[in-house]
Order: C-alpha cells, then structure tokens, then sequence
C-alpha cells in the first residue's frame, strides 16, 4: 500500500489480545507503514482460544514478529478473568459478585484485572525500547469500554509521559514514545463498519471471557455482549460461533 | 516498634531485589508499620544467586507473603543482564561494548534494562491493587545509581501520576498509590552506614552482576564496585566474599 513508503524502516510495537479491537488497532498500524512487532501476553486467562485468536491475527497482518510473554497474573488473582474462585458475569448489568480487591466498589465490573494495560504496556515498552521503536499501538477504546479505568485517554497520556521519563532512548533524545489508542473514541459498531471496510477477517478473532468447551463463544459476558450489540448495530452477521446458535 | 501501631493493618508492597538497597527500603517500610508483601521478579537476569538474597531478605524483614514472579525478559534481551550476548563490563568507565539497544548512546551502560523498573512497578502495583496497599516501595537511589534513567525521582512522580489514573481503586477514590523511594537522596556509603545503624545484616545480601560459579561477587561490574566503594567510604567492612578475596 502506498503509505508503506512513508515510515520505511520505523517499527512499532502491536499489543495483540487476539480480539476484535487490537486486530484493528494492529491494522491501522500496518497500513500506516510501520514494521509491525507483536506482543501477546499470555497473562494466565482463562482460556487458550484467546492466544489462538493473536496467533491467527498476527499471521494475517503479516508482523515481522509475534512473541508470545508468558506472565502469571494468576498469581496475584482479583479477577474473574484470573481467578477460578471469581465467576465470569453473564447478562446485562450483571457486574459479578464476590470482588475481592479491596477498595473496588460495584460499578467495575469484575472482568477488570488490576492495572492489566499498565503491565501490557510496560511489557511493550520494554521491547519497543529494544528493537529501536517509539510506536506502541494498544486497541482500548472509551466508548464501549466495560468500565476499566485503563481504557481512558487520560491514563493513556499518563503513561506515554512516563515512558519518556523512563527509557534511555528517550531521556537521551533519540525519539519520543507515542502510545497510539487509534479507537479510543470509536463505538463498537463504529470499529466493526470500518473494520469491515478495511477487509479485516473477523473470524480470525476472540472476544468471549469464558468460552464453552469446543471452544465456542458464550454470548453473555461483557464481551460477547459489546461485540454482538456492535455488528448489530452496525447491520453486520458476526462470523464466529456462539453456544445456541 | 512503636510505628507499628500506627499504621495497624495498612499494607506496602515491596520490591525486593536481594541487594543493598530494596533491604533498607524494605525495612524502612516495615519501621513505619506497613503490613508487607515482598515482590520479586525473576526476569532472567544471568544467575539465581539474586532470588536466593530476595529470599533471605525476605524471611529476614518478616514479610506476610514473599512472591517470586517469574518474566521471561531475555525474550527481548537488549541489555548484558538479560542477553548472554553482551558482556557485563569490568572496570571503571567501561560502559560495556555491543549494545542492540537501537538509539542508546553510551553513556547509560550495558546493564540497563530497557523498561525494568516500568515493568517492576507496574506488576507491583497490580498486585498492591488486589492486596487492598496503595504504598510501594522501591530502593532505587538517584546518586550512586549507575545512570538508569529509571532511577530518578521525576520517573517515580510520572509512575505514581499514571497509576493514580490507571486503577480502579485510585479512581474510585478509595486511597492515593504512593511509590515510595526513601533511598533516592542518599549515597551508596550513606545507605550502608544506615542500614547498619538500623541492625541490618548485609550478609543477606547479593550485588553482582556476573558471580562466580561458586557464588562469590565478581568485585569488579559496576555494581560491585558502587557497593565496594560505599562500604569502603562508610569506613565498613563488607560482609560478603568477592573473588580473589
């Protein structure tokens, strides 16, 4: 494509989950004509179809690279995505029970995995920083954003200043960190329309927080939720399976 | 002591590296009467003779929990402690040859790490968010400190300001996170003569970056010499063996 030419050579890092909305993200960066590196954090989830889901994703933008970071967040727990003894929501305005950070009250839903984007992106910087890139992509938007505090823009800005404070590439002046949050303000219909429009393959993905067995999408949790509402909205058929149809 | 009536119940997550300074900032924490969680993470630095100090450390400042992590942060390399590539430097003013780091200049040496105390404090803060602590501490000092631009305090303020944006538990208003870095003023020789006036026993620890086969400190890799130098000027004899006595 033709703004390929542009960035010849300028490497960015992608923060692949294997979703809908990093799988864009990553998209916007490869069409922006970076050198594309990316990072999956196999952060203990609950389940492998997500690693599955980046590993499709990252094949099909064509990265340079796709590393997989083992990190047991299941150590720490305090949250359903990381810890059995939490359930997983499922149904509207369900937020969970049985929270047990200290100090989170029930407007969080329990899907959030204390300061999860933090480390992702700490991760990415670390590498960033090695492989000579200034460009970190991460697929958060605010809109459709289940809550998490760290899917704001001003935790975004937050962490970029940091990050030019923290790295010797950038203290001595070589570039400065951006962190690009490209669907920040975009809806989930709006992702899913302007997905399709780039010919984005969403079949490549997984959004489900507690698929079933064969590996099917639940339907009910936030996510499965947030992603059929959007290609609803957006008159669009979600190609992946659900359990029931 | 008396300060542990103070703070009765509060608790502090500490980073704990098994040297010099993550003991004293430790054990500072445990003076103000936090409740402690010790962190360490085995990122893959070259020897284990680090985890076995944090382990010691640990036991030795009476931490409720000690956690070891374990970050496979040689899958980026970049820096002579986590890439068999680059040698660990020996000997004042040699920053080390065969830097990958893309855009690093000389003056920050090999052992840097790119995003290390980024990557610490974010996992520390992910797990102080589920103990229900909004006070981490870190024994980073900003004067003998080797040139990590990690190192210094206007790092720690732009972490600290991201975390208060990125947390569930900060943006609810439940508590403020602090990262406390009580060594970041002080000299090498000022932490040792203190750390010994507040009892700690210096045996415990482990400085090296490249020891020996059979356990003993180099004595010559940046951070034998900063250590060597701070006993030597505190008028102190250093308790741990170095090669060649």
């Amino acid at each position: 494509m033709k703004e390929s030419t542009i960035k010849q050579g300028k490497r960015a890092v992608l923060l692949m989950s294997g979703g809908l909305d990093s799988y864009m993200a990553g998209a916007m960066a490869v069409r922006a004509g970076f050198e594309c590196f990316g990072l999956t954090v196999a952060y203990g989830q609950r389940h492998e179809q997500e690693l599955a889901a980046a590993e499709r994703v990252a094949a099909s933008l064509g990265v340079v690279e796709h590393k997989v970071l083992e990190l047991d967040l299941r150590s720490f727990g305090g949250s359903a995505l990381t810890d059995d003894e939490i359930e997983v929501p499922k149904g509207r305005g369900d937020k969970g029970q049985g929270v047990k950070i200290q100090g989170v009250a029930e407007e969080i839903p329990v899907t959030y995995v204390p300061a999860r984007n933090t480390i992702m992106l700490a991760l990415a910087l670390g590498w960033a920083e090695v492989l000579g890139a200034f460009d970190i992509f991460i697929g958060i938007n605010a809109v459709d954003y289940s809550g998490y505090p760290d899917c704001r823009g001003e935790f975004i800005k937050a962490f970029e200043e940091m990050a030019n404070l923290a790295t010797a590439a950038a203290v001595q002046g070589k570039g400065r960190f951006v962190i690009h949050s490209p669907l920040l303000e975009l809806s989930k219909a709006e992702i899913i329309r302007k997905g399709v429009e780039m010919g984005l393959d969403y079949s490549l993905t997984h959004s489900c927080y507690d698929p079933a067995a064969d590996g099917k999408a639940c339907g009910r949790c936030d996510s499965c939720r947030l992603r059929r509402e959007g290609f609803a909205k957006a008159g669009l058929t979600d190609p992946i399976e659900y359990v029931g149809g």
